[in-house]
Order: C-alpha cells, then sequence, then structure tokens
C-alpha cells in the first residue's frame, strides 16, 4: 500500500502566487474562482514538470486541455523546446495538432517521460478512475508507459474509495453482445449494488450509443457501495471476454496535483511509480 | 489440476462403425483418411451430444463447419428440431443462416446448453490454443457462456504443451499503436524465447493486416519454450491496455473428441466444467 506524503517543498507556492500564473485569471480573487479555473491552476502546476527535450503524453478532457494549451504556449514562448507530444485520443491529437505540438506516437515513441492528464476520481492511494471522457484506454496505453504520470484535478476530484462520486467507473467493450457483457459485469459486482448503463453519444443523435475512438462502446458501472479489492475487481472485469479495457488506474500516478479553492496541493506517491 | 479420463462409454464406437457416418466417406478406407476425414468424423461424433430444444453454440474454422453442416442434416431430416443456433463468427453465421439453421446471439440467449468448435491446440489437462482462424474473442464469449462445450480436433492437434507446435498463439489487440502492443508482447514472455509477427490477411490483399469481427489487428505470438503457469500468463497478457483478448482457452473445454487414423478418443474434463 502506497502512503502519500504531502510535501511542502519550495517550488509548491501559495495560492495566490499560483493563481497569477494563468494570464487568464489574473484579476481573479480567490473567492470567485471556477471550477475551470481551479482545473486550469493544477494544469499550469503541472506543466512546470515539463522539461525541454522530453516526450510528453497530453491527456484528455477539460482539464488536460489547459495543459496542452500551455505547452503549446511555452513552446512559442521559447520556454520550452524540443517536446514531441503523445496524444491520448483523437480529440487531442486535433487539438495538439492546431496549437502546432509536434507530435509522435507509442510505435515511435514507446518510452514517454511524462504524461499529464485529469482524472474522474482520486482516491487516498492516487488510484483513479478515468475514461468518463471515453479515451480510457489509449490514455491507458500511454500513461502506463510513461515514466512519470502527473494527474490533474480539481478538488471535487478527491473521493474515499473508487466509485464513492456515484458516477460513472466505464469499461470498454466490443458491440458484439454489449448487452451481454453489461449483465456480466453488473452480476460481478452484485455484492456493490453495481447498476450498468450503455453510454450514448453526446453529439446530438439522440439514443445513439457512444462510440469510442477503437469502435467499441462503453459501459458504465455505478456503485452502491465499496467494490474492495481493487486489483481483484481489475483483474476478474479484464477475464471477461467482450471487456477491452476498464477505466481504473491502479497504481499508476506518480504525482496528483489537486487544486482547490484554499490553494494548490502536490502529493506523491512515496517512491514513484 | 484437471484429471483426464478416458471412458470407454457404450456410446463410443469403434472407428470402423463411426467411419460409417459421414455420408461422403462411408466408402473411405481407415488408411487413407485424410486430414478433413477426421475432422469430419469428430465433428459427427460431436454432434450426437445435441439434443432438440437446446441452445447450440456454433463454432468457426475447418472442423466446426463439419458440425454445423451435420446439424443442418440433422434439423432437415428431423432427427433435431428447436435448434437456436449461436455463431461465433460472421463467416459461420453466414453459413448456419444459408442452411436454415435458426439463429440468436448471446444478449438474447445468455445461457447456452452446448459449444462445439474447433481448436488449434489441446494439452493434457484440455486447455486449448484457439484463433488461428481470427475468431477468438466472439468464440471465448460463446463458449464461456455454455454448459457443456465440446471440442472437436484431428490428433494433429494435441500438443505436451501450449505453444508446443511452435505454430501462432494469436492475440487480438486494438489497431492504435499495435507495434508497442506487440513489444510489450514480446518482452512478457521473453523468457519463452518469444517472437511476435501481426496477421496479415489471406485474401489476397497482400500485406494488409488481417482484421477481426471486431475491427481488431491479430499478433501472433510463438515460443521456443513453455510459458510455464497457465493462468498468470493469461492475467498478464489482459493487463496490457491495448490487448482485447488472447487465443488461450483454459479450463473452459467440458469434453475433446480426437480423431485420428486409428479411432476416435472421448475425453472429458472430470467435474466437467
Amino acid at each position: 500500500m502506497a502512503t502519500i506524503s504531502l510535501p511542502q517543498s519550495p517550488s509548491l507556492d501559495s495560492p495566490q502566487t499560483l493563481m497569477m500564473a494563468p494570464s487568464s485569471s489574473s484579476s481573479t480573487a480567490p473567492s470567485s474562482l471556477t471550477q475551470d479555473d481551479l482545473k486550469k491552476i493544477a494544469a499550469y502546476k503541472a506543466v512546470e514538470f515539463v522539461r525541454s527535450g522530453m516526450v510528453v503524453g497530453l491527456g484528455t478532457g477539460s482539464t488536460a486541455r489547459h495543459a496542452v494549451d500551455r505547452i503549446a504556449e511555452l513552446l512559442d514562448q521559447g520556454e520550452l523546446r524540443d517536446i514531441i507530444g503523445i496524444p491520448t485520443s483523437s480529440t487531442t491529437h486535433e487539438q495538439a495538432l492546431a496549437l502546432g505540438i509536434p507530435l509522435s506516437d507509442l510505435d515511435s515513441h514507446p518510452v514517454v517521460d511524462l504524461a499529464i492528464d485529469g482524472a474522474d476520481e482520486v482516491d487516498p492511494f492516487l488510484n483513479l478512475v478515468k475514461g468518463r471522457g471515453g479515451s480510457l484506454l489509449r490514455e491507458k496505453m500511454v500513461e502506463g508507459a510513461c515514466k512519470e504520470f502527473v494527474v490533474i484535478v480539481d478538488e471535487s476530484k478527491l473521493v474515499d474509495y473508487l466509485g464513492g462520486s456515484l458516477l460513472a467507473m466505464p469499461v470498454e467493450v466490443i458491440k458484439f453482445c454489449w448487452k451481454f457483457s453489461a449483465e456480466r459485469l453488473r452480476a460481478l459486482f452484485e455484492y456493490a449494488g453495481c447498476t450498468t448503463r450503455l453510454r450514448l453519444s453526446g453529439d446530438g443523435k439522440e439514443g445513439e450509443p457512444y462510440v469510442t475512438d477503437n469502435g467499441n462502446y462503453v459501459v458504465d458501472l455505478y456503485f452502491k457501495r465499496e467494490i474492495g479489492d481493487l486489483s481483484a475487481a481489475s483483474d476478474a472485469i479484464l477475464r471477461l471476454a467482450g471487456v477491452v479495457e476498464h477505466g481504473m488506474f491502479l497504481k499508476m500516478a506518480s504525482t496528483v496535483i489537486v487544486a482547490g479553492k484554499h490553494g494548490v496541493r502536490v502529493i506523491n506517491r512515496e517512491g514513484g511509480r
């Protein structure tokens, strides 16, 4: 079990100082910070970990988007150079391409120096739920291949246990007989009061299933109670034929940056990854 | 560890009698049996397990094809009725449809009474390698959902250990960064002298990757030595993000029917599944 240290390192700036960093929020008073402001604060803090010459995994979602913007900004300003970005979704690929960040992939760069991405839930051991944005599989490939994985969240994402937000834990399944897979997933976690729902597309095609970058469906799992041993749960899910991947990222995060109304916390997993 | 019984039950006919059963081989002398004759003998024997009213998983490949033909024949003759077939591939779906076998799927029939399918390798504990035909994922879903799974092979498929044929153990991977996934698979089994190869399409599009029914690629693994603990190997493969499924079917077969030049053997896994 990893222990959590809350370093008070010299680089851990006070919230006020940090809030000056994002150019768009320099005039924002602490009390009026929006959730998006917090996401941006965490993202900018994470980009401080990026050094010139690095291969950087680029996350997906509303928080990671700010990190990608910031990396592009620093490249433009000449404060960073020789960065190679590895996008974790086609959405991020397009964003980074438009911003002029040089891109590659895991086939050409199988070792990633650092990845920065958001998360939907973070438990006290820095285990994550990810993939509510739908890119869990490519994210897991890139973030599993990196030396350091910096997770950026606003404080609303902290949970006592995975599933504790009562929001979705996504599982990517093949389209073929997805109802069968959903029922097997539900039965697997019946003890935790699990219910499942096929994710639908949010792009206006009402009632159409959401389709991942890999051509699969997503079944969202909702738990009423703790699921217990996460490693065992992970293996049990992966053993179901028809399941491609799930959204639990266990023992993967090396650092979590949490932005809250009262400041920024940098939490390291002891011993790194 | 399962033990293997070799029953000499009254229903285990002598090879001569069995060889009379397939109509097309009734004039074939034992010594001139082709591999396809042996496949047909095993397939016809397996169809004796089918009873009217059953939901039957229909396998894929050159051996299973004979079983599907035979089921259709018995339906036509009125010797079987009320069969619902669950095909394990689009190829088998088309074959069964053309033969007039009523079909359904796992979403509508999540419990399958009996499945009949071939295998590429069978070890002494009735663990299998399947999927050289490319349908491992749907096969595993259907055959994992059945009460009885009857495997039909000619004797060339018996191996001392999985991988022992030195032929492919297929792994279905997503297209995204498949080279990265192939390298991680190779590294996982470096101790067993593993090499990997992307499966190419056999339909004349030279050099084009083979694409599964689920839109994925297949990386074939070749082992120089035994891989050891199969359950551990299975979990290790499934834990790789990017892997969808692999071709090891562990503790799934309830019965293996082996047709050889000297007769037919019916091998039961003790205690069934």
